[in-house]
């Protein structure tokens, strides 16, 4: 663990609010906008560390609720850390299981306190509240650390979005001050911005972490079932309430174009289960529109999924061959299929912050105006 | 497709009738003793082709029942055949399906004509004979084909062992014949000895397809039941009845101590799905024995699968993450354990063709005779 947590902008694009910029971490730089991999329980699903190396992927997620419930994170402590367990030398950001534990609706109870909830595994009780998901990302030792945050559903009457925000607030602070106290550096905390889809809401929710000095910021309840159009005008009325000189994170997030779009509005960082979900449902992400590889139209296409993508999948396999698979249910389906769209995103993501670099990133606004994103 | 298909003993061990050779295919040589990788559908399953290819297999097998069903041969053949369909650059076996229907008891009848069977994917009626196997391989494009046998059941009373094993010898001829029918030296067509456990049956199944002159010529009907000293005295009298000069293969052995046993007695090719099925159910072969990976004993053991093993999952995995992936249902578990299993098999076999080469090959057998094959 060497070198101080850190964020800086490299770059402004000159017609959006899109910047280019670079995290420093314990475990190396990720030069931003970046999008995240999703490595649920310790492992990005049907990828190959190898093969993310030879991505390039700098760093990956991990979700603290599965960790937490398997293999354990006291377990993975003693086995020196996330990274040393699973083999990765990038940076890890965890969630803070908050979001989960949302999902899993039937089998939890909020309270001020914390969460209650039962282990979609075993049934087998358990409690979340800030200090001990701090703890817990502590003895998995993540780069970068989430608060624990009440993830208000869609929709949400006014009322409930307001007392949902204001717990997660000072939840926040808690989780701060426990952070606090194991006094590392290398390491980050960040702050969660919720509210629901209320622009007031959201903007006293991001003042109150503004002022808790959190060294990174996300905004989180978003892609929870509301209407795109929504989604994006929160972003957009969010990002500017955030420290310009922090990274901005925006969770759960999702297409190649609402990617591009929330970098318009000065988002750096991403995830989303999309690309390796849907790559295991055989959904390819192609620079010519999304491909279901199942389709008989495929059955004897000799060409690769993408012509404009060199990832090892293009390169060797053709769509006849990637439709056998998926059909026979062979394990290689989902590890192709994943190899690509990661490629994809990750693909995407370089040539966005290159456009930023030389000042037209605006050019991929254009395109996606017109619906045809995907296209590029 | 250039050169002819051809086989050379290079060297005899002193000790014992293992050799070492030299398979000539169109697709590159091969060097035996070979165990093949199982390509059932065509993929080895969970093993990408890059890591097979660094592993250095030169020769895979793939399964003619699973094709034909899906995604068929005439596709395959359109798609330019199954070395291009699946990208593998070097030699494939594929067996008649002979095998594969006779493991579908219920679904199939067999006569003198040839099998009907019913597809175990969605039931409909199907028909091989001699000249349809043939044609079917010959779409593929197999370097080595294999003719249409009966593949007797165990135990099977003499009379019935008899007239299976004589209906294999006509239908060899008849394979035979159509094979020639091609005139394409660059490719062989093997013959298999049946005749259940009784030797005379073996010798007359033996004598009369050395008299078809087959360029190569498996053991079949072995490793379906029968103890495991049935199998080898079986072996044992069965390899001097095939000629000298030609390769030996021993179809569906076996375990690593089956394939030193059976090197020892001269057999020079084999194929099983013990190392790729193994490893999906979490049975990883290690120098120091099986290991079940699921077992609590590792779970927070820290070493490699197999400290004597320099394959990627053991370079980078401990047997604490395997057995995390294992219990998660990770595809990757698969992946990784697929990969170390093909690696101690193959590692195996090119330990052995070195001992053959250096005449101490007798060695091996020492340590199997105390039961401690695995341990090599």
């Amino acid at each position: 663990m060497t070198g101080r947590f850190g964020f800086e902008v490299l770059h402004k694009d000159s017609r959006t609010n899109a910047r280019l910029g670079m995290l420093h971490t314990a475990h190396g730089d990720v030069p931003t906008p970046v999008f995240m991999p999703v490595g649920t329980a310790g492992a990005v699903k049907a990828m190959p560390n190898d093969w993310l190396e030879a991505l390039e992927a700098r760093i990956i997620l991990g979700n603290t609720y599965h960790l937490y419930l398997r293999p354990g994170h006291e377990r993975i402590k003693r086995l020196g850390g996330l990274h040393r367990f699973m083999d990765w030398q990038g940076a890890i950001l965890t969630d803070s299981g908050g979001y989960q534990v949302f999902s899993h609706r039937e089998l939890r109870s909020i309270s001020e306190d914390g969460v209650q909830f039962r282990s979609h595994l075993d049934g087998s009780k358990n409690f979340f509240n800030p200090e001990k998901v701090i703890e817990i990302q502590c003895a998995l030792g993540s780069d970068i650390a989430m608060v624990l945050d009440d993830c208000t559903a869609y929709p949400a009457a006014y009322a409930d979005a307001e007392a949902s925000m204001e717990m997660s607030a000072r939840w926040a602070r808690k989780c701060r001050d426990q952070w606090r106290k194991q006094d590392d550096e290398s390491r980050a905390l960040f702050g969660i911005v919720q509210g629901s889809v209320y622009p007031d809401l959201r903007k006293r929710s991001a003042e109150s972490l503004v002022e808790l000095d959190f060294p990174g910021m996300a905004i989180g309840g978003l892609s929870v079932g509301e209407p795109k159009d929504l989604m994006y005008e929160i972003v957009e009325c969010t990002v500017p309430l955030l420290r310009w000189d922090r990274p901005r994170y925006l969770m759960g997030v999702g297409t190649p174009q609402d990617l591009v779009r929330a970098v318009a509005m000065g988002v750096d960082m991403f995830d989303c289960v999309l690309p390796t979900r849907n790559a295991r449902n055989g959904c390819l992400f192609t620079s010519e529109g999304r491909i279901l590889i199942k389709n008989a139209i495929y059955a004897e296409d000799q060409g690769p999924l993408d012509p404009n993508c060199s990832c090892l999948t293009c390169r060797r396999y053709s769509r006849a061959y990637l439709r056998h698979l998926f059909l026979t249910g062979e394990h290689l389906s989902a590890v192709y299929n994943t190899l690509h769209n990661i490629s994809f995103y990750l693909d995407m993501m370089r040539k966005i912050r290159e456009s930023i670099q030389l000042d037209f990133f605006g050019n991929w606004l254009e395109p996606m105006e017109k619906g045809e994103i995907e296209s590029r």
